[in-house]
């Protein structure tokens, strides 16, 4: 069995056994197979797929190429969220502290930004003194006496995700489900948690623009995660514009706090209560999802989220001053308005180059090594089906390097279509719910 | 323009320019560009193929990542001969001195065997202190004296072919058309040649085991050779088994020692004729092909293509007292006879696992680190129609490493099929000629 024979029988669209998926796989990590190997394998699958079978066994060699987590002196259900990716995607800096608020332990390990998205490590981070490098015993301690805690990818955790993750980034093979099934539930299932929310993003700014494509990524990920008794549902949720107003770093985390704290933009609040009232009824604190919105409305209301955020904080050494008083926070040296040049609405806004264009001003990497200006970012002051009259501004930039010219400007205007009337039929912003005996209506949490 | 912009592209089918080609093969030359990133690229390319400028524009950009030999200082046609590979292929050896013998300048630049096909240069390098690896102005040196020079790939020519070409034997991204067109043509251009005769092998020894498939890459050759106005055509050939008796290097090297003096196996002989008559013709030397053949044969017959052989091997430093008494020659440490168990015909050889089996006993490399055993080898005894009577030997193995065991005969012996009547149809040896015209009758050729 050789690295070539592995990768031409992929190839040729066959099966592999678990036998050579494994021995790929870790013949990668102990550096006998080349990452050139590997990302011809890559790009193999991203043509070829892989059976179910494959998918489970991927996901299980990825997950066991390092720690998992072990609760079992913790009794209670721990339960995550993990979202595909969009743009103004602040959740789950709220819905952490917000279910661990009415008693599930949330154990969160997340990302960086990469691309057009944002991370929330780098949202947190943007916190001065914000430590999301803590080694899994402490993680294990803060989430235990907190209830909550957010850290990212240590090297104990999926060393096998973590090395492809980065090779699927610079060789375009991210878009395919069987690895972004592998990716995902590796990680989240490496967590050791009991069940799983999954927030599955569609359209322009989503990894996959397509509504059909997008469902059929979340049925993929139900359905693996189901092969391992892990309790999962997905919620699929519009991403045909930022989410909220807020787009960066610092920025993002400001209009967390707003939600925390009972107000905030109306998207922001209901995808967080949707997301969070399905981890409770996974949990079992909940019959049905109604009841769960309606235990965590409250909480936002009256300030228990904001105070567990605040706990979350200062045990993760982030200095609370400037969460209580944001405005001690450094201010950015460049501030410029988009503004509209014709009356009309927003029929469209493309929510993927806000993302990029947003990277580019400093709020995201281009690579890896990129430093990130937490100071960078955009509001965005009109949304889909908004009025908008000439010399109104659609758009703040804001940023402390280079400043925004008027090239760039142009390339945020264009990202706003306006039209003269208002779009024929605004999109739902909760799309479905599926679980694994596929979608269900999602009336019952709008 | 990024690495992972120009892979995606390709991934999804588009057309690349002239400007993206350009862009990933020189920063990946540069190293600014990884392995892996062109790893991707290539699968991409194996499954979205390219178009007819695509691929042209990758073979001059390939050809033009290093030096074109500059032959102005010297009148007469330049002609050379490619082989697509196969099992048993020692035409080169004869082909350089027999053409250079009728008055055609033969600057041939080969390369090394590497899975189960051997290669001229491990085969001339079997004859003590052969030396291919002559800088560019000895080697033309060499062609103006002699008319024929045998030399391995320099670090001069095409450095783009040579980092692609191993990349895609370790990431099963091989059996591509317009990366075999790249391939091939570049290096073959980067010569400085006028004309250039194609042998593309067809059955399962082949690069293409399916005639359809050959055909295909040989009129693409063809066509793209054209875009340059190389005068090229292509000769189909039949590698449905080894050709002629010996496989592996210094035994390859004693049966074209046999075909240069007028005798060796019909087959052999066949092939070396039509394509040097190709040549010619090519050149200008000879109106059609039967004169061509008329030409050279007599060259075969008279030793004057073997006197030329002998002025080749000195003037490249070669002992000749191992060419003209080969029993000086070292002597394999193990020899074994593969015997029939059972009376009938052979109606198939398995050309590809002889090939693969010659590597294995030593004649190849697994790896391009691997060392060569010149004295290891098969000699096959009995060919497609040949009657066999159980206790025959079907193939002597030889070597000098570790003497083959039981099972390793058991696969020699599996790679031929015994039925109990002859073939219903032999196959033609010479399948197919191709101009830039389309396909050609081979009868006058044969």
């Amino acid at each position: 069995m050789t690295a070539r024979e592995i990768i031409q029988k992929k190839r040729d669209g066959k099966t592999l056994t678990e036998s050579e998926i494994n021995f790929f796989i870790h013949a990668y990590l102990t550096g006998e197979i080349a990452d050139y190997q590997m990302s011809a394998l890559l790009m193999a699958i991203y043509f070829q797929g892989m059976s179910f079978d494959e998918t489970v066994t991927l996901t299980r060699i990825m997950r066991d190429s390092g720690e998992v987590v072990d609760w079992s002196h913790l009794p209670g259900a721990k339960v995550d969220k993990h979202s595909t990716g969009g743009v103004g995607d602040k959740v789950s800096l709220i819905l952490a502290p917000l279910v661990a608020a009415a008693g599930v332990y949330v154990p969160m390990i997340s990302g960086r930004g990469l691309g057009h998205t944002g991370g929330t490590l780098d949202k947190l981070e943007s916190i001065p003194g914000f430590n999301t490098r803590l080694p899994i015993p402490r993680f294990k301690k803060l989430v235990e006496e907190i209830g909550a805690c957010l850290i990212g990818q240590t090297e104990a955790i999926c060393p096998a995700d973590r090395r492809i993750y980065a090779l699927r980034d610079a060789t375009a093979t991210v878009q395919s489900i069987p690895l972004i099934c592998g990716s995902i539930l590796s990680k989240k299932m490496a967590e050791g948690i009991d069940a799983l929310v999954l927030n599955v993003k569609v359209g322009n700014g989503a990894i996959f623009e397509d509504a059909g494509a997008a469902e059929k990524l979340a049925t993929h990920l139900v359905r693996t995660a189901a092969a391992f008794n892990l309790r999962t549902v997905a919620l699929l949720t519009d991403m045909s514009q930022p989410l909220g107003a807020a787009v960066g770093n610092w920025v993002e985390v400001c209009e967390a706090f707003d939600v925390l704290k009972g107000g905030g933009p109306q998207d922001v609040r209901q995808v967080t209560l949707a997301l969070g009232a399905l981890m409770l009824q996974l949990a079992g604190k909940t019959k049905d999802l109604q009841s769960g919105v309606n235990q965590l409305r409250p909480l936002l209301d009256d300030g228990a989220a904001w105070q567990k955020f605040l706990e979350i904080v200062k045990a993760q050494q982030g200095d609370t001053s400037f969460v209580e008083y944001p405005e001690k926070y450094p201010a950015p040296k460049h501030r410029r308005e988009v503004k509209a040049e014709a009356d009309g609405y927003v029929t469209a806004i493309n929510a993927r180059e806000i993302g990029r264009l947003c990277m580019l001003l400093g709020a995201g990497r281009k690579t890896v090594e990129d430093k990130v200006d937490y100071t960078a970012g955009m509001f965005i002051h009109k949304k889909i089906g908004d009025r908008v009259r000439r010399g109104e501004p659609l758009v703040t930039l804001q940023s402390s390097g280079q400043p925004p010219d008027d090239e760039f400007e142009r390339a945020v205007r264009s990202c706003f279509t306006i039209g003269t009337r208002p779009p024929a039929t605004a999109s739902r912003l909760i799309q479905k719910l599926l679980d694994v005996n596929g979608a269900r209506s999602v009336s019952e949490i709008e």
